[in-house]
């Protein structure tokens, strides 16, 4: 069970980090949770809930009574204690016992992931944590939730090739279904007809899941399908993902639509795609743990710019597991919106796309996304690489 | 269109609460969302984004690039500027432009729906806010979050109706399918099916929705359903609801499983029924605009103790909008995971649920839980309130 799992990895973590104890707080989480319950008891919970994890290898929740059982069932905890009225007595019985020099929050300016405690909540524990003295002990969780999601065990990095799998069989599927004269919108509809049959789950707002962008008027990405039609010399894009298990994939595959009596793309429709899968290629040799993402961002960058096409207004890839856009460490430019996240280290166990983009004038927008894990040693993919234009007759 | 509606209402609200300034700030927000940005963008963000609205009736969003035209679309705000590199410029300039002199912030210690802002989220628009002198004018946004939350709109209030008479119509159906030998899994797989069936959403976690208790020796609630049967004598009760177009029902109702013979429930299980239904009638009867939570919590409270039965181990009743738990007022004790909530007094156009339990030794728990809304002069029910036991032969 990857509670279980995620609890008794958290443990080495703080070791490693040397962080005497870790603790998760949150309520109503259906409506204000933190990202990283999932991983650690799966379910919402109602009331005020601390989760607390220690270096001795000891771990504890403190929750409302009614979702007692319900957390106790994860095994993944050696006590769970259940409230009526209030968790300011067990809390702080709980962290008299435990006693720890280190505290660590959720709580980071710079990675969503790793900020899950809202300022109320923060207010209220430091509130408890002043009646023991040790308010001045709280430091941010930041690299002790990183690593938790970001090294992904064996059961999900199999979650995700599942994922990668179905959302291929759906490219797939589409690619035959895409013609002249259909809108952005009827291929949205199409896609999603098959993930319903499916029974799959999007993985991000299904407003623009699939995201479809045809020809050289595009609104970019992250828009909505529109009524624009698909038309001969378009250039063609989506961006599609489905969840398998909670796990996410994030794909994006290009398409050319063929003009009456053309029998393949023109040359600098050509162009554009191979310099984007060059740039993919290049990218995924370059990675191995240790290497920051911003020098791996560079070589996609580097080599588009090369080619005389514009930078790409975005990072390389991001990482991906149960969310869409997962992880701290990122493959990306150093702007004031990636923070330090890309001056983080690649380690063994993350999971990133690589997706450039580049505009190719009056045809429309090539974008490839591919998705890799990082190895003892480089990066291989895990999607199946697109290697040619998809040819649209 | 909803966001249109509740930006108006806010620049109501922000006048009536005489502050010059609200600011929601978010990012991902699929992963770390605001509660109130369904009120007021109606979509997720990727990137640091500020929903600024003023007193003096302009607003503002700041997004990035790739979020500005979802944005623009929903037609609430007078600006949407979209930022490629980081929110820090063109922040600073709209809020030296607006220049308030109170900023209310989405951070609460007593109340979650009102705590949308992260404790990392927080800092870094401390440290932005401080760029400008502006760090001693900010304050909680409780009063102006709750307001625009809980005083629902006629379209809204249409919405939660259609959710309860679907929901009613799921209960009427189970009621045929319920038998002796069935098991708690049983009915809600059924149940279930109907939700799948009719294409909607849950109201909440799917796990316990519905929660299905039957006979004496049941976890009590928020609890998933188990293998246990279904058996005569049995008092049995589920917790359960629906969405429609974001809005919630939830509801509870009580069946009596007769025994060979029975035509009827035993005196004790009819004693303990009534006492429920009266002190919910007494309740509402009770509730009007300025009466506190904490006064309706007391007439239930009084009347099943006053009968002999135990006091029941939560709240009386709690508000529903687009979370089945929604709003700050609450109709509960003074117990210290309450907060303020229950001294929050009652305003028209709130929706509440009051759900009163008593258990009846032997047989099981007898729960009901009807949805009112406040009016100007009472409160009147949403659902139609179950009078009599549910008979299962």
């Amino acid at each position: 069970m990857l509670q279980r799992e995620k609890v008794a990895q958290a443990v080495s973590i703080l070791r490693e980090k040397q962080t005497d104890c870790w603790i998760t707080f949150v309520r109503e989480s259906a409506i204000n949770g933190d990202p990283i319950l999932d991983y650690l008891i799966g379910t919402d919970v109602t009331w005020h809930t601390a989760v607390i994890i220690t270096a001795s290898g000891k771990s504890c929740v403190i929750c409302g009574e009614y979702d007692r059982k319900t957390i106790e069932n994860t095994g993944a905890f050696d006590r769970v204690v259940g409230f009526v009225k209030g968790i300011r007595e067990p809390f702080l019985e709980a962290m008299r016992e435990f006693h720890p020099a280190s505290i660590a929050v959720n709580y980071s300016r710079g990675s969503e992931i790793c900020d899950g405690i809202t300022h109320g909540m923060y207010l209220t524990l430091m509130d408890l944590l002043q009646e023991l003295g040790y308010q001045d002990r709280v430091g941010s969780a930041e690299a002790i939730v990183s690593a938790v999601r970001e090294r992904k065990t064996k059961g999900e990095l199999d979650c995700i090739r599942e994922a990668i799998r179905k959302t291929e069989d759906i490219f797939a599927k589409v690619s035959r279904f895409i013609a002249p004269g259909k809108t952005e919108k009827d291929i949205a509809a199409f896609m999603r007809a098959e993930v319903e049959e499916a029974r799959l789950e999007y993985a991000w707002d299904p407003n623009h899941c699939p995201a479809v962008f045809t020809g050289p008027d595009t609104a970019g990405a992250h828009y909505a399908p529109t009524d624009r039609p698909v038309a001969a010399g378009h250039l063609l894009n989506m961006d599609f993902g489905v969840k398998h298990r909670g796990y996410c994939s994030d794909l994006q595959r290009t398409f050319y639509i063929l003009a009456p009596g053309e029998s393949a793309a023109p040359p600098q429709v050509l162009r554009g795609f191979e310099t984007l899968v060059d740039a993919i290629e290049a990218s995924r040799k370059a990675m191995k743990p240790g290497v920051r993402g911003i020098e791996i961002d560079a070589v996609a960058r580097g080599r588009i710019t090369a080619a005389g096409y514009a930078e790409f207004p975005h990072a390389l890839g991001h990482q991906v597991g149960r969310f869409a856009h997962d992880g701290t460490a990122l493959l990306g430019p150093a702007w004031e919106k990636y923070a330090r996240k890309p001056h983080a280290p690649l380690e063994s166990g993350m999971v990133f796309t690589i997706e450039p983009r580049l505009t190719v004038p009056g045809h429309g927008v090539a974008t490839v996304e591919e998705m890799v894990t990082v190895t003892g040693s480089g990066a291989e993919y895990l999607s199946s690489p697109q290697k040619e234009l998809i040819l649209i007759r």
